[in-house]
Protein backbone atom coordinates (compact mmCIF):
# COMPACT_ATOMS: atom_id res chain seq x y z
CA UNK A 1 0.00 0.00 0.00
CA UNK A 2 1.07 3.89 -0.65
CA UNK A 3 -0.40 7.12 -0.34
CA UNK A 4 0.00 10.72 -2.99
CA UNK A 5 1.99 13.33 -1.49
CA UNK A 6 -1.02 15.51 -1.52
CA UNK A 7 -2.69 13.37 1.23
CA UNK A 8 0.24 13.98 3.37
CA UNK A 9 0.34 17.65 2.58
CA UNK A 10 -3.61 17.56 3.76
CA UNK A 11 -2.24 15.45 6.79
CA UNK A 12 0.38 17.63 7.72
CA UNK A 13 -2.07 20.95 8.21
CA UNK A 14 -4.80 18.69 9.77
CA UNK A 15 -1.52 17.94 12.34
CA UNK A 16 -1.10 21.06 12.64
CA UNK A 17 -4.67 21.78 13.82
CA UNK A 18 -4.66 19.07 16.31
CA UNK A 19 -1.62 21.16 17.86
CA UNK A 20 -3.31 24.33 17.98
CA UNK A 21 -6.43 22.83 19.51
CA UNK A 22 -4.24 21.24 22.08
CA UNK A 23 -2.79 24.10 22.70
CA UNK A 24 -5.92 25.89 24.19
CA UNK A 25 -5.90 23.27 26.78
CA UNK A 26 -2.58 23.44 27.95
CA UNK A 27 -1.79 26.77 27.87
CA UNK A 28 -5.05 27.16 30.50
CA UNK A 29 -3.10 25.28 33.10
CA UNK A 30 0.62 26.35 32.99
CA UNK A 31 1.72 28.02 35.68
CA UNK A 32 -1.71 27.94 36.95
CA UNK A 33 -1.05 26.54 39.70
CA UNK A 34 -3.58 23.41 38.71
CA UNK A 35 -3.92 20.52 40.54
CA UNK A 36 -1.19 17.59 40.45
CA UNK A 37 -2.36 13.39 40.64
CA UNK A 38 -0.48 10.31 41.06
CA UNK A 39 -1.15 7.65 38.17
CA UNK A 40 0.06 4.54 39.25
CA UNK A 41 0.99 4.12 42.56
CA UNK A 42 4.24 4.22 44.01
CA UNK A 43 6.21 5.87 41.26
CA UNK A 44 5.65 9.29 41.13
CA UNK A 45 3.95 9.95 37.77
CA UNK A 46 1.76 13.46 37.54
CA UNK A 47 -0.49 14.12 35.12
CA UNK A 48 -2.35 17.43 35.17
CA UNK A 49 -5.80 18.36 33.82
CA UNK A 50 -4.11 19.49 30.86
CA UNK A 51 -3.15 16.34 29.76
CA UNK A 52 -6.35 14.63 29.89
CA UNK A 53 -8.25 17.75 28.28
CA UNK A 54 -5.43 18.31 25.31
CA UNK A 55 -5.87 14.39 24.26
CA UNK A 56 -9.60 14.36 24.73
CA UNK A 57 -9.45 17.67 22.45
CA UNK A 58 -7.03 16.38 19.64
CA UNK A 59 -8.83 12.63 19.70
CA UNK A 60 -12.40 14.40 19.45
CA UNK A 61 -10.97 16.18 16.24
CA UNK A 62 -9.62 12.96 15.06
CA UNK A 63 -13.06 11.09 15.12
CA UNK A 64 -14.57 14.00 13.53
CA UNK A 65 -12.48 14.09 10.50
CA UNK A 66 -10.52 10.51 10.05
CA UNK A 67 -13.11 8.32 11.76
CA UNK A 68 -11.16 5.44 10.35
CA UNK A 69 -8.11 6.21 11.42
CA UNK A 70 -6.94 4.82 14.64
CA UNK A 71 -5.58 6.38 17.62
CA UNK A 72 -2.87 5.99 20.29
CA UNK A 73 -2.63 8.07 23.22
CA UNK A 74 -0.80 8.52 26.68
CA UNK A 75 -3.65 9.49 28.49
CA UNK A 76 -6.66 7.36 26.96
CA UNK A 77 -4.52 4.31 25.16
CA UNK A 78 -5.44 2.11 22.04
CA UNK A 79 -8.53 3.28 19.68
CA UNK A 80 -7.67 0.43 17.00
CA UNK A 81 -8.48 2.15 13.23
CA UNK A 82 -9.55 0.14 10.26
CA UNK A 83 -7.25 0.89 7.22
CA UNK A 84 -3.21 2.10 7.36
CA UNK A 85 -3.16 5.22 9.59
CA UNK A 86 -2.83 5.60 13.30
CA UNK A 87 -1.83 8.93 14.68
CA UNK A 88 0.20 8.60 17.84
CA UNK A 89 -0.29 11.34 20.41
CA UNK A 90 1.29 12.84 24.02
CA UNK A 91 -0.30 15.84 24.84
CA UNK A 92 2.02 16.84 26.95
CA UNK A 93 5.55 15.32 26.74
CA UNK A 94 7.33 16.30 30.29
CA UNK A 95 4.64 16.70 32.90
CA UNK A 96 7.30 17.31 35.45
CA UNK A 97 8.85 20.40 33.64
CA UNK A 98 5.28 21.69 33.19
CA UNK A 99 4.33 21.45 36.76
CA UNK A 100 7.34 22.94 37.50
CA UNK A 101 6.84 25.95 34.93
CA UNK A 102 9.55 24.93 33.06
CA UNK A 103 8.94 25.84 29.25
CA UNK A 104 10.52 22.48 27.96
CA UNK A 105 7.56 20.63 28.11
CA UNK A 106 6.17 19.23 24.64
CA UNK A 107 3.02 18.11 22.49
CA UNK A 108 3.82 15.31 20.57
CA UNK A 109 1.87 14.22 17.43
CA UNK A 110 2.82 11.58 14.95
CA UNK A 111 0.82 9.91 11.83
CA UNK A 112 1.67 6.57 11.24
CA UNK A 113 1.42 4.55 8.11
CA UNK A 114 1.07 0.97 8.17
CA UNK A 115 3.10 1.43 11.81
CA UNK A 116 6.31 3.55 10.17
CA UNK A 117 5.64 7.51 11.19
CA UNK A 118 5.49 9.82 7.94
CA UNK A 119 4.62 12.86 10.25
CA UNK A 120 6.10 14.16 13.22
CA UNK A 121 5.38 17.43 15.23
CA UNK A 122 6.61 18.71 18.26
CA UNK A 123 4.82 21.83 19.96
CA UNK A 124 5.98 24.39 22.52
CA UNK A 125 2.93 26.42 22.81
CA UNK A 126 4.52 29.00 25.90
CA UNK A 127 7.21 29.74 23.68
CA UNK A 128 5.06 29.74 20.28
CA UNK A 129 7.85 26.97 18.89
CA UNK A 130 6.70 23.66 16.22
CA UNK A 131 8.82 21.37 14.47
CA UNK A 132 6.82 19.83 11.98
CA UNK A 133 8.58 17.11 9.59
CA UNK A 134 7.20 15.45 6.81
CA UNK A 135 8.30 13.88 3.23
CA UNK A 136 11.99 14.31 4.78
CA UNK A 137 12.10 17.74 5.40
CA UNK A 138 11.43 19.68 9.10
CA UNK A 139 10.33 23.15 9.44
CA UNK A 140 11.01 24.91 12.45
CA UNK A 141 8.02 27.80 12.99
CA UNK A 142 8.27 30.35 15.78
CA UNK A 143 5.38 33.05 15.98
CA UNK A 144 4.94 34.05 12.16
CA UNK A 145 8.10 32.91 11.02
CA UNK A 146 9.69 29.26 9.67
CA UNK A 147 13.26 27.85 8.64
CA UNK A 148 14.13 24.75 7.39
CA UNK A 149 15.97 22.88 9.94
CA UNK A 150 19.43 21.53 9.75
CA UNK A 151 21.34 19.15 12.01
CA UNK A 152 25.17 20.28 13.57
CA UNK A 153 28.22 18.93 11.51
CA UNK A 154 29.31 18.05 14.63
CA UNK A 155 31.14 15.26 14.52
CA UNK A 156 33.61 14.41 17.58
CA UNK A 157 32.38 13.09 20.68
CA UNK A 158 34.08 15.68 22.38
CA UNK A 159 32.53 18.43 20.34
CA UNK A 160 28.80 17.44 21.51
CA UNK A 161 26.69 19.04 23.63
CA UNK A 162 24.46 16.30 25.36
CA UNK A 163 21.16 16.31 26.51
CA UNK A 164 20.36 12.69 28.36
CA UNK A 165 17.67 12.20 31.01
CA UNK A 166 19.14 8.33 31.34
CA UNK A 167 21.72 8.23 33.95
CA UNK A 168 23.45 5.13 32.90
CA UNK A 169 24.41 7.59 29.56
CA UNK A 170 25.29 10.08 31.63
CA UNK A 171 27.87 8.25 33.73
CA UNK A 172 29.01 7.05 30.30
CA UNK A 173 28.92 9.96 27.78
CA UNK A 174 29.48 13.06 30.34
CA UNK A 175 33.36 12.98 30.62
CA UNK A 176 33.53 13.02 26.74
CA UNK A 177 31.25 15.50 25.68
CA UNK A 178 31.41 19.00 25.47
CA UNK A 179 28.62 19.76 27.67
CA UNK A 180 25.76 18.00 29.13
CA UNK A 181 22.19 19.02 29.84
CA UNK A 182 19.39 17.01 31.97
CA UNK A 183 15.73 17.24 31.78
CA UNK A 184 14.79 18.29 28.74
CA UNK A 185 12.26 15.28 27.28
CA UNK A 186 11.40 15.79 23.74
CA UNK A 187 12.59 19.20 23.41
CA UNK A 188 15.61 18.58 23.30
CA UNK A 189 15.28 16.48 19.89
CA UNK A 190 13.83 19.82 18.73
CA UNK A 191 16.90 21.68 19.85
CA UNK A 192 18.91 18.78 17.63
CA UNK A 193 16.85 19.67 15.04
CA UNK A 194 18.08 23.36 14.72
CA UNK A 195 21.64 22.34 15.23
CA UNK A 196 21.66 23.58 18.78
CA UNK A 197 22.44 20.25 20.59
CA UNK A 198 24.76 17.57 19.06
CA UNK A 199 23.20 14.12 20.83
CA UNK A 200 20.12 13.12 22.55
CA UNK A 201 20.53 9.70 24.51
CA UNK A 202 17.36 7.96 26.62
CA UNK A 203 15.56 5.17 27.41
CA UNK A 204 12.37 3.96 29.21
CA UNK A 205 10.72 6.18 26.52
CA UNK A 206 6.97 4.20 25.02
CA UNK A 207 5.70 4.65 21.51
CA UNK A 208 3.81 8.00 22.19
CA UNK A 209 7.23 9.29 23.62
CA UNK A 210 9.14 8.34 20.81
CA UNK A 211 6.84 8.25 17.38
CA UNK A 212 7.12 12.40 16.39
CA UNK A 213 10.94 11.77 16.81
CA UNK A 214 12.47 9.86 14.18
CA UNK A 215 10.68 12.46 11.26
CA UNK A 216 11.99 15.84 13.53
CA UNK A 217 15.46 14.36 13.15
CA UNK A 218 15.59 12.57 10.48
CA UNK A 219 13.70 15.36 8.60
CA UNK A 220 17.21 18.13 10.02
CA UNK A 221 19.43 15.67 8.43
CA UNK A 222 20.20 13.80 11.67
CA UNK A 223 20.18 10.17 12.84
CA UNK A 224 18.34 8.05 15.48
CA UNK A 225 17.96 4.95 16.53
CA UNK A 226 18.13 2.69 19.71
CA UNK A 227 21.84 2.22 21.01
CA UNK A 228 22.31 -0.65 19.13
CA UNK A 229 21.69 1.41 16.04
CA UNK A 230 18.21 -0.45 15.02
CA UNK A 231 14.93 1.14 14.66
CA UNK A 232 13.28 2.84 17.36
CA UNK A 233 10.92 0.31 19.11
CA UNK A 234 12.76 -2.84 18.45
CA UNK A 235 14.50 -3.21 22.09
CA UNK A 236 12.48 -3.93 24.92
CA UNK A 237 14.27 -0.49 27.34
CA UNK A 238 12.67 2.03 25.05
CA UNK A 239 16.20 3.13 23.87
CA UNK A 240 17.04 6.41 21.65
CA UNK A 241 19.96 7.45 20.67
CA UNK A 242 19.95 10.48 18.64
CA UNK A 243 22.60 12.60 16.68
CA UNK A 244 23.58 15.55 14.54
CA UNK A 245 25.63 13.52 12.09
CA UNK A 246 26.52 9.56 10.77
CA UNK A 247 29.93 9.82 12.56
CA UNK A 248 28.85 10.87 16.11
CA UNK A 249 26.07 9.01 16.14
CA UNK A 250 28.80 5.69 15.66
CA UNK A 251 31.26 7.65 18.06
CA UNK A 252 28.25 7.46 20.76
CA UNK A 253 27.24 4.27 20.24
CA UNK A 254 30.78 2.71 20.47
CA UNK A 255 30.84 4.27 23.92
CA UNK A 256 27.21 3.47 24.75
CA UNK A 257 27.77 -0.64 24.08
CA UNK A 258 31.45 -0.54 25.57
CA UNK B 1 23.24 56.66 55.39
CA UNK B 2 20.46 56.39 53.54
CA UNK B 3 18.28 57.17 50.53
CA UNK B 4 14.96 58.60 48.88
CA UNK B 5 12.36 55.86 48.05
CA UNK B 6 12.11 58.00 44.19
CA UNK B 7 15.84 57.68 43.96
CA UNK B 8 15.24 53.56 44.13
CA UNK B 9 12.33 54.60 41.13
CA UNK B 10 14.33 55.48 38.92
CA UNK B 11 17.33 53.68 39.50
CA UNK B 12 14.62 50.45 39.23
CA UNK B 13 13.96 52.23 35.32
CA UNK B 14 17.63 51.93 34.94
CA UNK B 15 18.51 48.47 35.92
CA UNK B 16 15.23 47.82 33.74
CA UNK B 17 17.41 49.91 30.83
CA UNK B 18 20.71 47.95 31.62
CA UNK B 19 19.02 44.66 31.04
CA UNK B 20 17.35 45.81 27.57
CA UNK B 21 20.89 46.45 26.55
CA UNK B 22 21.96 43.31 27.44
CA UNK B 23 19.17 41.25 25.52
CA UNK B 24 20.04 43.24 22.09
CA UNK B 25 23.74 41.45 22.82
CA UNK B 26 22.57 38.17 24.24
CA UNK B 27 19.44 37.57 21.58
CA UNK B 28 22.03 38.40 18.87
CA UNK B 29 24.10 35.08 19.84
CA UNK B 30 21.46 32.32 21.26
CA UNK B 31 21.03 29.59 18.98
CA UNK B 32 23.29 31.69 16.26
CA UNK B 33 26.13 28.93 16.62
CA UNK B 34 28.84 31.09 17.84
CA UNK B 35 31.89 29.92 19.42
CA UNK B 36 32.27 28.77 22.40
CA UNK B 37 35.53 28.76 24.15
CA UNK B 38 37.47 27.69 27.82
CA UNK B 39 37.78 30.32 30.31
CA UNK B 40 39.75 28.93 32.49
CA UNK B 41 41.57 25.78 32.23
CA UNK B 42 41.02 21.99 32.72
CA UNK B 43 37.69 22.69 34.34
CA UNK B 44 35.02 23.66 31.27
CA UNK B 45 33.80 26.73 31.70
CA UNK B 46 32.51 28.45 28.45
CA UNK B 47 31.88 31.91 27.70
CA UNK B 48 30.68 32.82 25.08
CA UNK B 49 31.09 36.59 22.84
CA UNK B 50 26.69 36.98 24.46
CA UNK B 51 28.43 37.44 27.84
CA UNK B 52 31.40 39.68 27.32
CA UNK B 53 29.25 42.04 24.71
CA UNK B 54 26.68 41.65 27.23
CA UNK B 55 28.44 42.94 30.01
CA UNK B 56 30.76 45.98 27.97
CA UNK B 57 26.76 47.16 27.35
CA UNK B 58 25.98 47.36 30.76
CA UNK B 59 29.41 48.89 32.16
CA UNK B 60 29.41 51.63 29.01
CA UNK B 61 25.93 52.66 30.51
CA UNK B 62 26.60 52.83 33.93
CA UNK B 63 29.89 54.58 33.45
CA UNK B 64 28.31 57.12 31.19
CA UNK B 65 25.06 57.17 33.73
CA UNK B 66 26.41 56.47 37.10
CA UNK B 67 29.86 57.27 36.91
CA UNK B 68 30.47 57.22 40.81
CA UNK B 69 29.06 53.66 40.86
CA UNK B 70 31.08 50.36 41.28
CA UNK B 71 30.51 47.53 39.46
CA UNK B 72 31.17 44.27 39.49
CA UNK B 73 30.64 41.62 36.92
CA UNK B 74 31.29 38.07 36.34
CA UNK B 75 33.67 38.76 32.94
CA UNK B 76 35.14 42.10 33.79
CA UNK B 77 35.40 42.10 37.53
CA UNK B 78 35.44 44.66 39.98
CA UNK B 79 35.49 48.51 38.92
CA UNK B 80 35.35 50.32 42.59
CA UNK B 81 33.27 53.11 42.90
CA UNK B 82 32.89 56.01 45.29
CA UNK B 83 29.88 56.24 47.43
CA UNK B 84 27.46 53.89 48.85
CA UNK B 85 26.25 52.33 45.09
CA UNK B 86 27.06 48.92 43.74
CA UNK B 87 26.26 47.41 40.29
CA UNK B 88 26.51 43.54 40.46
CA UNK B 89 26.28 41.94 36.87
CA UNK B 90 25.74 38.29 35.82
CA UNK B 91 25.31 38.82 31.94
CA UNK B 92 24.65 35.37 30.96
CA UNK B 93 23.63 32.94 33.93
CA UNK B 94 23.53 29.75 32.85
CA UNK B 95 26.45 29.43 29.64
CA UNK B 96 25.51 25.96 29.50
CA UNK B 97 21.82 26.13 29.01
CA UNK B 98 22.68 29.10 26.77
CA UNK B 99 24.88 26.99 24.51
CA UNK B 100 22.76 24.48 24.12
CA UNK B 101 19.80 26.24 23.08
CA UNK B 102 17.58 26.06 26.01
CA UNK B 103 16.10 29.29 26.90
CA UNK B 104 16.91 28.79 30.86
CA UNK B 105 19.73 31.59 30.96
CA UNK B 106 19.28 34.56 32.40
CA UNK B 107 20.84 37.81 32.73
CA UNK B 108 21.14 39.14 36.64
CA UNK B 109 21.08 43.10 37.18
CA UNK B 110 21.86 43.94 41.17
CA UNK B 111 22.33 47.36 42.67
CA UNK B 112 23.74 46.98 46.25
CA UNK B 113 23.41 50.01 48.99
CA UNK B 114 26.37 49.49 51.43
CA UNK B 115 26.71 45.76 50.27
CA UNK B 116 23.06 44.51 50.44
CA UNK B 117 21.08 44.10 47.16
CA UNK B 118 18.04 46.86 47.54
CA UNK B 119 17.37 46.25 43.45
CA UNK B 120 17.52 42.80 41.87
CA UNK B 121 16.71 42.01 38.64
CA UNK B 122 16.35 38.53 36.36
CA UNK B 123 15.90 38.99 32.97
CA UNK B 124 15.05 35.93 29.75
CA UNK B 125 15.73 37.57 26.84
CA UNK B 126 14.29 34.66 24.48
CA UNK B 127 10.64 34.14 26.02
CA UNK B 128 10.25 37.96 26.87
CA UNK B 129 9.95 37.73 30.66
CA UNK B 130 11.54 39.83 33.10
CA UNK B 131 11.35 39.46 37.01
CA UNK B 132 12.67 43.25 38.17
CA UNK B 133 12.09 43.23 42.90
CA UNK B 134 12.78 46.31 44.59
CA UNK B 135 11.38 48.05 47.63
CA UNK B 136 9.86 45.00 48.88
CA UNK B 137 7.80 44.03 45.80
CA UNK B 138 8.71 41.51 42.97
CA UNK B 139 7.15 42.43 39.64
CA UNK B 140 7.03 39.95 36.70
CA UNK B 141 6.54 40.82 33.11
CA UNK B 142 6.05 39.19 29.68
CA UNK B 143 5.45 40.69 26.67
CA UNK B 144 3.17 43.83 27.38
CA UNK B 145 1.73 42.27 30.81
CA UNK B 146 2.96 42.87 34.56
CA UNK B 147 2.02 41.06 37.34
CA UNK B 148 3.29 41.26 41.12
CA UNK B 149 4.96 37.87 41.79
CA UNK B 150 3.54 35.72 45.00
CA UNK B 151 5.49 32.78 45.95
CA UNK B 152 2.83 29.24 46.36
CA UNK B 153 1.62 28.57 49.93
CA UNK B 154 3.38 25.09 50.18
CA UNK B 155 5.09 23.90 53.82
CA UNK B 156 5.55 20.59 53.55
CA UNK B 157 8.64 19.25 51.94
CA UNK B 158 6.33 16.28 50.77
CA UNK B 159 4.57 18.71 48.13
CA UNK B 160 7.38 20.92 47.41
CA UNK B 161 8.98 21.27 43.66
CA UNK B 162 12.50 21.21 44.00
CA UNK B 163 15.18 22.51 41.45
CA UNK B 164 18.92 21.75 42.57
CA UNK B 165 22.12 22.09 40.68
CA UNK B 166 24.34 20.78 43.76
CA UNK B 167 24.64 17.05 44.14
CA UNK B 168 24.34 16.75 47.70
CA UNK B 169 21.54 18.95 47.63
CA UNK B 170 19.79 16.53 45.34
CA UNK B 171 20.77 13.44 46.95
CA UNK B 172 19.64 14.45 50.34
CA UNK B 173 16.05 15.93 49.13
CA UNK B 174 15.15 13.99 45.86
CA UNK B 175 13.27 11.78 47.97
CA UNK B 176 11.85 13.90 49.94
CA UNK B 177 10.09 16.29 47.45
CA UNK B 178 7.07 15.86 45.34
CA UNK B 179 9.52 16.56 42.09
CA UNK B 180 12.83 17.50 41.02
CA UNK B 181 14.36 19.74 38.11
CA UNK B 182 18.19 19.75 37.61
CA UNK B 183 20.29 22.27 35.79
CA UNK B 184 17.77 25.78 35.68
CA UNK B 185 20.33 28.04 37.44
CA UNK B 186 19.04 31.60 38.35
CA UNK B 187 15.86 30.94 36.08
CA UNK B 188 14.40 28.99 39.07
CA UNK B 189 14.50 31.67 41.84
CA UNK B 190 11.94 33.28 39.58
CA UNK B 191 9.87 30.39 38.84
CA UNK B 192 9.78 30.14 42.61
CA UNK B 193 8.59 33.91 42.69
CA UNK B 194 5.66 32.86 41.03
CA UNK B 195 4.63 30.05 42.31
CA UNK B 196 5.69 27.37 40.01
CA UNK B 197 8.66 26.35 42.17
CA UNK B 198 8.46 25.48 46.19
CA UNK B 199 12.20 25.43 47.15
CA UNK B 200 15.79 25.70 45.65
CA UNK B 201 18.87 24.66 46.80
CA UNK B 202 22.28 25.67 45.16
CA UNK B 203 25.93 25.62 46.08
CA UNK B 204 29.18 27.23 44.43
CA UNK B 205 27.66 30.84 43.58
CA UNK B 206 30.00 33.66 43.28
CA UNK B 207 28.34 37.27 44.41
CA UNK B 208 27.01 37.82 40.66
CA UNK B 209 25.22 34.65 40.67
CA UNK B 210 23.01 35.13 43.72
CA UNK B 211 23.05 39.02 44.45
CA UNK B 212 19.96 39.38 42.24
CA UNK B 213 18.32 36.74 43.86
CA UNK B 214 17.37 37.92 47.20
CA UNK B 215 15.30 40.98 46.43
CA UNK B 216 13.43 38.59 43.89
CA UNK B 217 12.61 35.69 46.14
CA UNK B 218 12.02 38.08 48.86
CA UNK B 219 9.38 40.92 47.08
CA UNK B 220 7.36 37.82 46.06
CA UNK B 221 7.11 36.27 50.11
CA UNK B 222 9.85 34.02 49.84
CA UNK B 223 12.98 33.07 52.41
CA UNK B 224 16.41 32.77 50.96
CA UNK B 225 19.26 32.03 53.12
CA UNK B 226 22.30 29.96 52.90
CA UNK B 227 22.12 26.39 54.10
CA UNK B 228 22.20 27.50 57.84
CA UNK B 229 20.14 29.84 57.70
CA UNK B 230 22.45 32.71 57.75
CA UNK B 231 22.52 35.66 55.02
CA UNK B 232 23.87 34.28 51.58
CA UNK B 233 27.59 35.14 50.95
CA UNK B 234 28.32 34.51 54.48
CA UNK B 235 29.55 30.90 54.28
CA UNK B 236 32.78 29.92 51.71
CA UNK B 237 30.49 27.54 49.84
CA UNK B 238 28.49 30.04 47.82
CA UNK B 239 24.90 28.25 49.21
CA UNK B 240 21.62 29.00 48.43
CA UNK B 241 18.42 27.60 50.03
CA UNK B 242 15.51 29.54 48.86
CA UNK B 243 12.03 28.66 49.38
CA UNK B 244 7.95 29.55 49.09
CA UNK B 245 7.35 29.92 52.88
CA UNK B 246 9.42 30.24 56.10
CA UNK B 247 7.73 26.46 57.44
CA UNK B 248 9.18 24.47 53.73
CA UNK B 249 12.55 26.99 54.20
CA UNK B 250 12.95 25.11 57.55
CA UNK B 251 11.96 21.79 56.91
CA UNK B 252 14.67 21.78 54.30
CA UNK B 253 17.47 23.77 56.11
CA UNK B 254 16.56 20.82 58.81
CA UNK B 255 17.38 17.78 55.97
CA UNK B 256 20.15 19.95 54.71
CA UNK B 257 22.32 19.71 58.26
CA UNK B 258 20.49 16.36 59.45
Amino acid sequence: MSYAPGEIDELTRFAERLADLARNETLSYFRAGGAVRDKKGPVFDPVTDADREAERAIRDAIVKTYPRSGVLGEEYGETPGEGPWRWVVDPVDGTRAFISGAATWTTLIALEFEGRPVIGLIDQPYLNERWIAAQGRTAFRRGGGTADCKTSGVEDLAKARLSTTEAAAFARLSQKTLVQRFSMDAYAYGLLALGALDLVVEAGLSRHDYAALGPVVEGAGGVITNWRGAPLGTDARGETLAAATPALHAAAMAVLNA
